[in-house]
């Protein structure tokens, strides 16, 4: 059962991607429409646009945007298709660890190769694709919320880790789309929302996107997710990914894997939300995942104010990597997919 | 070998409790002069002075500025000691989890029933009870910091929680009196601190105290500790304690217990560092200890500006409790008790 969400993240109209900026959130809310490869790139790099498949639809948005900035200046066709595909290469730069970036935009620049027409006729093309990989991002989602659901428990409170929420796709969400579907079929299930340090995502976009649709949130700080299991008041622990090796080991937001351990000692269900191409069944291990290390600027300071001494040191990975013993299961489009990972994701991937 | 710290949190000069404000650091370095019981007795509650042994000074303190206020009115003896013990009551509401406090005006108090003289004698008794206690308690950190440095390997990397440092107490630390002791002994060791969410002592206080002592610090979010466990960057972690059952069991500050179930998965010592006056024997486990429950500003507010949702709910307890299965030694000034706590602890306050 699909709930009706008010938010649209991401969206193609009229030859510009428009998105809410999550920079500003929940102290105003405002969409931005960008034009052009290089305003693509930025909204990425700069987090305007985040979350591992909203990333993936931004980077076909932005492709499509390559394809119109060229086609105004460039007319030969061989050259139109090396200059898109140096374009692509850009985009997929501009964040390094999500995979969906990548798939969706090779998947443009696959489409590019398989039409056989002008460069408008391509261009057109890719706006299209565009579209309908957003349209099909809904669709998915509506589907792993409605196999998540399956497996909450009545009246449950859900633990979350940063945002995979609407906010992080194109309007439904993937670990908060399980919590849509379940609270759709359940009023009395609960969320709790890690505030996720070093940017806040669970604080400023989880609680923002969850109560604007109604559904019963409390904040908490990250360390303090184990003292509510040993409490009993945590019934299981749903979250993103932003990319999964073919043994189930997945990179999500830094601090996930904290939450899973905690799970773990505590013996609450940890589950992966997230569609089939945040699977990269290319890499064997989630060691193979580059951890992209982001500016020191989100440890050290607040709203622009420092927090600390102003001599310390930073390190400051953006995600971590929560090995396949630590997840109970991985909710996709495809069904839930259990240990051991290596062969259910070798079976659902069979065939593609 | 005991390391030179330049803090001094607390510290009695005619007639009042001078206390570094602990609030604005590390933006501004100010001392502030407490000369009242309800000005103590806000000085603790709004953390000006923090961490459960300079809260015991504090409390020393205190009770001495009632018995000077008392001396001036009240001039029945009866009448002044039954005031006085109000005042003790007072005082030691303004902190529930930090057994500390009642230890130390508990002492207070017991020193009032013993000695035989005016109310002028009582008072100065008090005053210099006070001042003993504060002395005691820098020695008292150098035992334990010299014990604690035995257990640090060579080169090591440390993470801490919180503060317990100089400014935790009088001047020198419980878990960072073990690191100046350590890192006195090899300038090559070097600290992790967690920020600390909600209040950030981590960030704010441990951060800038290390550095003013220059012993190399890197600031990390509560989230990121499993991160550089599973790296092989931490060796071990060393933090303080609110108050210690019969039976090992910790309570210190929120997120403490993240931290220890994360060192258990990676297999990386955790140890406790706090003097015998923590350690509640009148408890036999963590499960009775009072969380003190803290205000929703904390979590909801950073330097005053909203950081989510206004409509989330909120539960923010101040502390956590570390069962004792967790912990790999507890360093006191009488040495580092080892499991089973239960048998340690006995032993050690035989005959006290």
């Amino acid at each position: 059962m699909a709930f009706k969400s008010k938010i649209k993240t991401i969206e193609w109209v009229e030859n510009v991607s428009r998105m809410i900026d999550q920079t500003i959130l929940p102290k105003e809310f405002k969409t931005v429409d960008i034009a052009t490869t290089e305003g693509m790139y930025k909204a990425i790099k700069d987090m305007i646009v985040r979350g591992a498949p909203a990333i993936g639809i931004a980077g076909a948005h932005g492709l499509a945007l390559s394809a119109i900035e060229l086609s105004k200046s460039v007319k030969n066709k061989e050259e139109f298709l090396n200059k898109l595909s140096e374009k692509a290469e850009y985009l997929k730069s501009s964040r390094p660890t999500a995979v969906n970036l990548m798939w969706a935009v090779d998947k443009q620049m696959k489409l590019t190769q398989e039409t056989q027409g002008s460069i408008e006729e391509i261009t057109q093309a890719l706006i299209q694709n565009g579209i309908k990989l957003e349209n099909e991002d809904i669709e998915i989602n509506k589907k792993m919320g409605d196999y998540g659901a399956e497996v909450v428990p009545k009246g449950a409170t859900i633990l979350t880790h940063c945002n995979a929420g609407a906010l992080a796709t194109v309007g439904y969400g993937t670990a908060l789309g399980v919590i849509r579907s379940a609270f759709a079929k359940d009023p009395t299930i609960k969320v709790f929302a890690d505030e996720t340090r070093p940017r806040q995502q669970g604080a400023r976009l989880t609680t923002w996107e969850l109560t604007q649709d109604g559904i019963p949130t409390t904040l908490i700080t990250d360390g303090m997710c184990s003292y509510f299991m040993s409490k009993g008041m945590i019934d299981m622990v749903v979250v993103g990914a932003d990319r999964i090796a073919a043994n189930g080991d997945t990179a999500n937001k830094i601090g996930t894997y904290t939450v899973a351990i905690a799970a773990k000692y505590h013996k609450v269900p940890f589950y992966i939300a997230a569609p089939l191409s945040t699977i990269d069944i290319s890499i064997k291990s989630g060691e193979e995942i580059p951890i992209e290390e982001r500016n020191h600027e989100e440890v050290t300071h607040i709203n622009g104010d420092w927090i600390c001494a102003q001599e310390v040191n930073i390190i400051n990975p953006g995600f971590d990597v929560t090995p396949n013993e630590l997840i109970t299961g991985i909710i996709t489009e495809k069904g839930i997919l259990k240990p051991n990972f290596t062969d259910s994701i070798k079976e659902v991937f069979k065939g593609r």
